[in-house]
């Protein structure tokens, strides 16, 4: 049977990057070694570091200026990085809480100096974005999250700001076109848009770092990574390599721009099922909400029983929302096909 | 033609391991997923996560009371993290210097405290492991690197001492019979003979933690990660996998005493050749000499273009010294069979 991953993450990736990647654990560019063999210091790998480097920059049409970093320890290890890397001694930083993730971020800038939350959607359960919000003009940066994972809710304009903007895109990352000059960090985790589990992408513009006034750690400090070409110390191969062919294929696709109408239609179809099927409610803000993932309830709880099983039945994986939600939650990533959306939508209208 | 993989790291791994591991990337378990667009929350890789930790108690003979993890960074993070988590706020660390990854080790360690270098063998450019040294009760840990990859120098005996023992095992972990009761805390990234580059493995005795008085951000703190099953964010499940199936690997030759055993040949092999032939000379002080890597000179530096050759010819890759030893260097992992090393030996034989 057909599997239709709508896992959160890690999850779905294109199959013809599965495939590569499986070819190249057996034999790299037809070396006779295992991609997971061979040193990161040889040829080949160098030359996958530099290539993934450069889809990023062209893919995201990043301005010279900024340093592209493939870094291990996720986003949650960014949360303490950001802050040793950009926290003053004596300064602040903001942040804005839009759930989970980002409150977990600030609690770790916590111990390394004050934090101002500058506005929180936890009043709703994270179900909206907050607006209208003032960014203090002395903070170290600020810092966002674009697409809350857990809740479903994905910022859609960015907050104009003289101070430094840090941004925790992990989960939508590639999916839609942005200004990433407004950007001077963007960290983003790659196992949701842009490959397995081990990586952890890191753009940083590199004139905001240095001027902390801290020691930080090597491991750590964005400037030694820049330095080293994010071979500092042994890097995640397989990770790397694998993000590297996502990020081929997107740029096969015709880039982000084609990349981002298909996550509109994506959306639209599914969104669509959500407000005109009597059985569904949306969780969230509608202006808020998130292309990549999809949060509902059923109107009635007694048909959940139903609806699991038909999901069943259907291939539909991974379509349970988070604890803390509840309901459901369809993770729409770009490697998901319209047609596994229809799947679900299909799924939605058989229910009576 | 046949590859001999004598890379120092990233380095061989068993081709059964390769195989399978190309295998899972594909179809995982005949689930219809790739194992790496699964969630790490899913049954499927909880059951590879307890496997993995399962195998390394049973492969190490661990007591009770220890907890395995499977983090990321590598062990240059552990550098930091462990000094994070023993050293006490008001105390110091005792580190033996014996090349360049212990005085690394040591150098973030000073970040957070005091550090005294109980005994170094920098005077002759770490080619012995130093001895009689003293270790100060009052430390809050002693660190040690049991085989230094760049040197090819091994701990045989390890101090007794009562305060925690830590030790850096990145390139011999798995490759000979040890009292891991002794030890505190062990970490080894996977890279050389547990599986490919993207996770770090951490054995810890769960009663030393918790004591240094420090607050320690969540990413760093062995207390939360054993706490959480190494799943607080999430895990690099490829590599995780991988390693799985390199221990598995192990336990099906029939342990890691059988594979002591194929160390002590492959090396005996090798060294053998470096002592009788007059044309080369060994690097380090005989009874140092690592099971892991052989470092060796050529007699008459003259000979380089036609050794090179030779062993270019006879498929022999990744034998260069590091470059702050020259010469040669062949890492000759539990992976490696000893009919490569016997290819390396006849090219050793073939130059006149």
């Amino acid at each position: 049977m057909k599997i239709h991953n709508f896992s959160a993450g890690p999850s779905i990736l294109p199959q013809e990057v599965i495939t590569k990647a499986a070819e190249a654990v057996l034999n790299l560019n037809n070396s006779g070694l295992s991609l997971i063999e061979i040193s990161h210091r040889s040829k080949d790998f160098i030359a996958i570091m530099e290539e993934a480097q450069n889809l990023v920059k062209e893919l995201l049409n990043l301005p010279d200026g900024y340093s592209v970093l493939f870094l291990q320890g996720g986003a949650s290890m960014q949360f303490l990085a950001v802050a040793l890397n950009l926290l003053k001694d004596d300064g602040k930083a903001a942040y804005l809480d839009t759930g989970s993730w980002s409150s977990k971020a600030s609690k770790e800038a916590e111990l390394f100096g004050k934090v101002e939350v500058i506005a929180s959607s936890k009043d709703k359960n994270h179900n909206y974005i907050p607006k209208g919000y003032k960014i203090p003009a002395d903070a170290s940066y600020v810092h966002l999250t674009s697409n809350n994972t857990i809740f479903g809710t994905q910022i859609k304009e960015f907050p104009k700001t003289d101070i430094p903007v840090v941004c925790d895109m992990s989960s939508d990352i590639f999916s839609r076109e942005l200004d990433f000059s407004k950007f001077d960090i963007v960290y983003a985790g790659a196992q949701k848009n842009m490959g397995p589990a081990g990586t952890v992408m890191v753009i940083v513009k590199d004139n905001v770092l240095g001027k902390s006034g801290r020691t930080i750690p090597s491991m750590l400090d964005y400037q030694i990574h820049a330095s080293k070409d994010s071979m500092f110390n042994t890097p995640p191969v397989f990770a790397i390599y694998t993000a590297m062919l996502t990020l081929q294929w997107i740029k096969d696709l015709g880039g982000v721009a084609v990349v981002e109408k298909q996550n509109e239609a994506k959306a639209a179809l599914l969104y669509n099922e959500i407000d005109s099927n009597p059985n569904f409610i949306g969780v969230v803000n509608k202006e808020d909400r998130s292309l990549m993932n999809a949060t509902f309830v059923l109107a009635d709880e007694s048909k959940k029983e139903t609806f699991d099983a038909l999901a069943k039945e259907a291939g539909l994986s991974g379509i349970n929302g988070h604890r803390s939600v509840g309901g459901y939650r369809a993770s729409i990533y770009n490697a998901m096909p319209i047609k596994s959306v229809q799947a679900l939508v299909d799924v939605m209208k058989k229910l009576n």
